[in-house]
């Protein structure tokens, strides 16, 4: 950490930041330049409170200059984290692919979706029980009974289950759930982060969508730091000034966090896109830029869908779209070899 | 609503699209160009899913007339709602003056503090019980006993108190609170919304960093629909590309949400700017551009806040504000008359 | 086009409304809502100004149906366009690299790196001669000589060159340039494009690094309506809240401009992500999201280039990604047939 | 400026990267971390290129520590700067009132606009001849026929012209003209930058809309190095995920350049907000935040404007904004005093 102070700084002052910084058990280097003095902090600065030194008055300005994550970062766990659940394996070289509605809606959906994606390919159902909605006036979700359906579709058709939580009053619910799925809007609800750091099952932690890969690998510290380690990253899209997709597909994400990190990182081009005609290419292209797995919208009729049908693909279309995945990853092996 | 329809639709689709449209009570307006079709939905729009319509096979494109909300809207609503508590008003002309630290840290600290901008003309006490941190490693807040220290403040100094729910397990900790504070983080969490549209407390809905005053006034809508008319809002700046300041306070907020809701909404300089010398400049624009009032952060000590100290400011700074904001206030009435 | 009017409009200002749509040749029919009146145009809209209908006072708001460009559009030109130059051809099927230093700066330095970029399967050469920096104390370019020395290399390499104008003054200098590059700070030189579009030289029009891919066709509409169809887009990323990558690569706008027109479309990952150890994985993912072809910076020693060495690769580097990205294509193809 | 190493740095390549910084002048501090080497640059650092040090092999990133401009910087010029022209005054507590129609339309209108403004307090007159638009079928303004007319109303009423340059080659028009506007989408032109550092006449220098205030700053540092100091600068909104109003006015920006720079900045809510009725609001915002000056849109018949008329005011508004704007220039003098 580098703390630039201002010009002539008071000498009482500076002596008690210096103290303040000793008494965390760091080192402190300074460098006196002709406009400013800077202090170079020597040790592990990660748990030092970047904006309390910010506020004092003789200090300009605060930068970091290693990341403030420390369980999620590659530098102390160079080897992929490799996530398991209900037989399928995601990270280090195992490629995951989660289909299904984007809510639960009947048995009837939910089996048909169920059993049309495992033939082709997908390893895990996805389908949402609650859902976020804008409008007070839209439709929001089976709740409980969604969860039901889910688990009666996990034990006929054998795909274990990833689902999201809206709320921590709801987690007695998702005992039996395989992989619970943090949304965009809760990826800084810190207190729900906690709490999920204490259970052991996967969080499939999906990137908020105006958070930095920064803030968002700051969340899944939150989880791993509490001691779960089973944390699986979902790029889904930012807030950007294009409005031709609902969000802009950040597919640069996967290569910084390969570099920064050793989680698992997956793709949801149903959400970044909003549309099914772009689910195809964008799911190609997340493959080519090394994701470890794919999450797709698939509906038995996405016309009649009582939510987010636009962006949701047929059985047919994603029975097309898995092959295409393997014909890009085959590729991808040939020219690693 | 307008639905725009892709070239040559299949007849027999278009006819079940109007007759669901008729269902639900609506009548519709056939426009025939050259390049497409549009239909004019004629009738209260507000609870038609326009994202089930644009799911549609034949559906290019739907765009809504009216806004989605009706409670919140001025349409329905023309005259300006006042919000009470405490002693204190805010909306339709009364202007409000909220103060005190970001996090309540002692006893000795909320007191001196809630003295102090009682003194200087604050209407109510601020203080974060709950505080929501980037980082597991920093300061996240007294909670309960944070919120205890808060009422004895309000018992011995008499100013009513504002603080922030995190999560919908706390709410039985804010029974005695006048205000509960929604942030930034959960302006979408949908659920509590509708638990806050329940109660008949005053909530103070904070506008999400990354949303559309549209989205903004949706969520108002979840509580208000609930049944709980007592919304404030409060602007506390969008993240845009401009990193000078934490975030882009967006004052023409103000203007648009006069113009098409009753709601009061104040303005939050402190955590906008994230710099305590920008405050004062950013209050006096707030009022200005006609705001109802003003969340001031203010710290007896803010070289040791435990959070956000650099965005604080002192008693004597807050003092000379409030004169500041009463001078801007009077030239405002005196060109008014 | 959609004319939303205020509750009440004035019937003289109503009446003069539309006799000035129908002086236009434009039909009208009228949608009565409960809430609004909404006025259909049908006919050819693209030459109406929208902004001057939602200046008038009974006017609430006006929403295009069609695209505001003709030229550019896919349902009037439903045929890919294939641009073609010295020996190169892209689009409709033909895939174009490009690869260069991003500026030249000596006669050996783009010799060797042209020679070793032909070699590893590039079609033609990029290189910078006026470079655009956002510091007046930062190298900019080696102006009229740069483009000798490109075009000394186009004659003893054999590749064709594309080099970026700045300004409409250096058109001259173009003469032998092969295809003119318009940087994303010029996308909206209204005045320059206008120029390039009396040329029949093809034009590579970067996007906006702040720009909506509707914008960017609108751009492109410029050249075409004057006469030149030979344009070329390439996307270089857009400005958003992310700060490890220079840009977010917009890698959706690929398959959204696949869909609305019928131009070429390249990318550029090493503008885009400013960080060699990115191009390889976004290089890749565009191919696979459908890009017409790819421009790449290579330099033969990045560490000493004058500009921008961060984001460029060896020509061994390049290489490598050249065999990458044919085995891409090849699984593409595999999985099309 | 300080280099952050990465670890077990080549000792070869550190040896020069270490000649090649004192070649410039500069001496060198090392700072020996834990995890991390760091390198503190001592001297002025403002033309180092901070590119150059990134691209190289052993180093994980560079910061800088000082500002990049110096020209433009308050640390090295504390006096406020004050630009004149025709009478006028702008800056170091002159505040300048600018008015007149977005584009020069006919002689009657520019002088019956130019006499109300006049009439109403304004002490410069502005309006288009050229004007950038994004559809190439609207109008484009009257060129140099505009220049004419605003000379003659110059002359006739008596007010200092501010007109907009588009391209270098229309310079020889600007002769006459007071002040010489460069627009958003100019900012970084810095081709035409460098040749308005060479004359002598005042440059307004509008904020891109997707900018930073440091780049802004440094777009100014290329007209100042050049040895013009007549610079203004004029916020007019950034682009952001609100879509409510065209642009977002980011007042925040005055503050903040108050406090790096000496430069006057005014502010122009026409184009921010887009809309007749933010105008107001947001132009006693700016003054409140600490604007040096306002440049409003004022047209005779605003709903026959061939640009922009949804953001003009009428002479009557405008006369009315101006007496709004004394009030609170009132009040801020009284609560200084």
């Amino acid at each position: 950490m580098i703390i630039i102070l201002k010009q002539n700084p008071a000498p009482k002052q500076l002596e008690s930041l210096k103290e303040w910084i000793k008494k965390m058990g760091l080192d402190i280097q300074v460098c006196q330049g002709t406009q400013s003095t800077v202090l170079g902090l020597i040790g592990d600065t990660s748990n030092v409170d970047i904006d309390l030194i910010g506020a004092m008055e003789i200090v300009e300005s605060v930068k970091r200059v290693q990341e403030p994550y420390k369980a999620a970062n590659r530098k102390f766990h160079p080897v992929d984290t490799v996530v398991e659940f209900g037989g399928a394996k995601v990270g280090g070289g195992h490629f995951l692919m989660i289909a299904g509605p984007c809510s639960v809606e009947s048995r009837p959906q939910i089996m048909k979706v169920a059993e049309k994606v495992k033939e082709a390919g997908a390893k895990a159902l996805r389908g949402g029980a609650f859902k976020p909605r804008t409008s007070p006036y839209a439709f929001q979700g089976m709740a409980a009974e969604g969860i039901e359906l889910l688990l009666e579709a996990k034990k006929q058709i054998g795909l274990p289950i990833v689902t999201e939580i809206m709320d921590l009053s709801q987690l007695h619910l998702f005992d039996k759930v395989d992989v619970i799925q943090v949304g965009a809007r809760n990826m800084q609800n810190f207190l729900m982060l906690k709490e999920l750091g204490k259970i052991r099952k996967p969080i499939l932690l999906k990137r908020g969508f105006s958070n930095t890969i920064q803030e968002w690998l700051m969340s899944a510290e939150y989880i791993l730091s509490g001691g779960n380690p089973h944390v699986i990253l979902c790029e889904r899209g930012i807030r950007t000034i294009e409005t031709a997709t609902r969000n802009t597909l950040d597919l640069s994400a996967i290569p910084v966090i390969k570099e920064c990190s050793h989680l698992p990182v997956i793709v949801d081009p149903s959400h970044a896109t909003g549309h099914a005609k772009y689910v195809r290419p964008m799911s190609l292209a997340a493959v080519a830029a090394g994701a470890d797995g794919l999450m797709i919208e698939v509906h038995d009729n996405p016309q009649a869908a009582l939510c987010d049908g636009q962006q949701s693909i047929t059985p047919e279309a994603f029975a097309l779209l898995a092959k295409g995945v393997e014909m890009i990853r085959e590729g991808m092996m040939k020219e690693q070899t």
